[in-house]
């Protein structure tokens, strides 16, 4: 690829998605971002700046992303910094670099901002992307990205499964859920998820290989749902939304269960969140609840690219997005994952390479 | 001690706590035992029932008998038979043996009757007591029994502590809660606890070595309080209540934090407990909640015994008793628990041997 061909030099209009302010406690709407257009930049990394120059092919949606649009430090992550980029999980190309460590025409994953281009000067969390023809580029923030590691991770390092146990999965079509209950499958569990919608419920029954799935939109009792997809109780419940589902699901756990707490995507947004009332369930049940986030685990990466892109590429399992063409795109698609309105991992696509 | 010394043979009146009936959404009151004379029996093991006769000195008041005063079959014990006989743990004196293993004049612990003799049938649970001046007998439902196990288990087990650590006790003065704080001290920790009056406090701070103690009841916001108690904030929580003051740990734990969720007491007897709101602090502090109970470790008693017993003999740790004195004041007594009048491990003492 020559510079001629990647416009190396030139001055382009970066269109980029602001974030727009701080909010406290409603789920995050469309108009929290907005698209601006009119940034110039030069499409260089600057001389001694060790940095690199990126065009941006894919972006990703994550509920995480929630708690960097609240004014707090206390957190794992720093607040996002109002009326400058979003900033999140990206695969992109490699336009120009001024770090040996990295070369024009070479792909990355990792953070990066909501543009076009991006000059990325925190390389060292950048992971070098081999293409693969079997192997969609996107994937890299999504099935072998930080929501299939939180899969891969929480499943085997946190639930300790064993074979034949009972696996609850809700957010089961979700970016995370997904892999989850395939991987579960695979180490010869049950498996039962919950979804939002018909057609996720289909998905996860025909396309995903899960034994079982409902809609909990259509069950006006959780608790009576549970019992009826779990007769003998829950062995594993991995939580990825808080709340009513929670506390229907502390009533039908086995003893000796676990609960692998990583997203409650649901009560991100309130200050007010529902209450757990049968937590006491959890005493003569001997359940562990266990907290976790995937950036613990990253030893594990390697092999957990390794283990899981091989099942991929012998077909063993599948993995759906929710692809939003154009940069423009990203405040709606974003905001939609706290109505369920993806199906599968919510993926920009800002351009194809 | 000769057969006409205690009686054997003889016709005796035996005195008897009887549990009168199922309650559901409250806690115990007196008034849900009551107290029965007149029932004969005759003092003597019956030939070729394997039975034992116990004279019972020490019963035990738990919060765990709670979930037996409840008509529910799915619990890790069976509910009470109402109109007959509580049982509970207690110290006992053999009176008559029918059973090789056992004979008249020893000491056993294990579950009996709350009346003033008991004919033991299940003498597999039991276990026996050697007596020795520098350890009261009593603490063998208290120290060295399943409260004291308890808490061993509970702390060195589900907690696993490392020295230097910020542990925090609930209803730290109680049966359990006492001795967490000693052994978290002996481990290095430092060590907070709660309870609910000032001389509870009192006796945390100057008896039992904590390095500091608060009542609960006199703090407005348990947020607060638990902020000024923990500046760095809190690895382990021992949680024996519940409720609000577990939403206000949650608020002040630490990264890697570990809750051992062991009682609830402050739930047990309420239909609609508080909510939980903030488990969502379970992720980014990666924090492990786990519910246990003693009786999955009970291969480790015998080294609990021996190592606590130990301490106890050499002074390092102290055990505080709230005993009555007469089996006719179980009702109170026990009831008593659930509104925080017991000061120490509530004992009944039935009989001075």
């Amino acid at each position: 690829m020559s510079a001629a061909a990647v416009g190396l030099g030139k001055m382009v209009d970066n269109k980029q998605i602001i974030f727009k302010g701080y909010i406290e406690q409603r789920a995050p709407e469309e108009t929290d971002m907005e698209v601006k257009v009119g940034n110039k930049m030069k499409l260089e990394a600057p001389k001694g700046s060790g940095a690199i120059l990126v065009k941006n092919l894919y972006l990703s949606c994550d509920p995480y992303m929630r708690a960097r649009m609240r004014d707090f430090h206390g957190s794992y992550f720093p607040p996002f910094v109002p009326h400058s980029v979003v900033e999140g999980f990206g695969v992109s190309k490699i336009i120009d670099s001024d770090n040996p460590n990295f070369k024009g025409g070479e792909f990355v994953a990792g953070f990066t901002g909501w543009e076009e281009y991006t000059l990325i000067y925190k390389t060292e969390q950048l992971r070098k992307v081999e293409p693969d023809h079997r192997i969609p580029l996107s994937y890299h923030i999504g099935l072998l990205g930080m929501p299939g590691f939180t899969a891969y991770a929480g499943f085997y390092e946190v639930c300790s499964p064993k074979k034949n146990e009972y696996v609850f999965v809700s957010a089961a079509s979700g970016a995370v859920g997904q892999l989850v209950g395939q991987l579960a499958k695979l180490h010869g569990c049950y498996v039962v998820g919950s979804a939002g919608s018909s057609a996720k419920v289909g998905l996860l029954k025909k396309e995903l290989g899960f034994d079982d799935a409902f809609n909990y939109k259509e069950e006006g009792d959780l608790d009576a749902a549970l019992k009826r997809y779990f007769p003998e109780g829950i062995d594993i419940y991995f939580e990825n939304v808080g709340g009513a589902m929670l506390e229907a699901v502390l009533q039908n756990m086995r003893v000796n269960g676990r609960i692998a707490v990583c997203g409650m995507v649901s009560q991100h947004s309130m200050s007010d969140p529902d209450g757990v009332r049968n937590l006491f369930n959890l005493v003569p049940k001997r359940i562990r609840m266990q907290g976790f986030l995937q950036s613990d685990f990253l030893h594990l990466y390697p092999r957990f690219l390794e283990e899981v892109g091989s099942l991929y590429k012998q077909g063993k399992i599948k993995y759906v997005e929710d692809r939003n063409e154009g940069l423009q795109t990203g405040p709606t698609a974003f905001a939609g994952l706290f109505s369920g309105k993806n199906t599968g991992k919510q993926v920009i696509c800002v351009a194809h390479e």
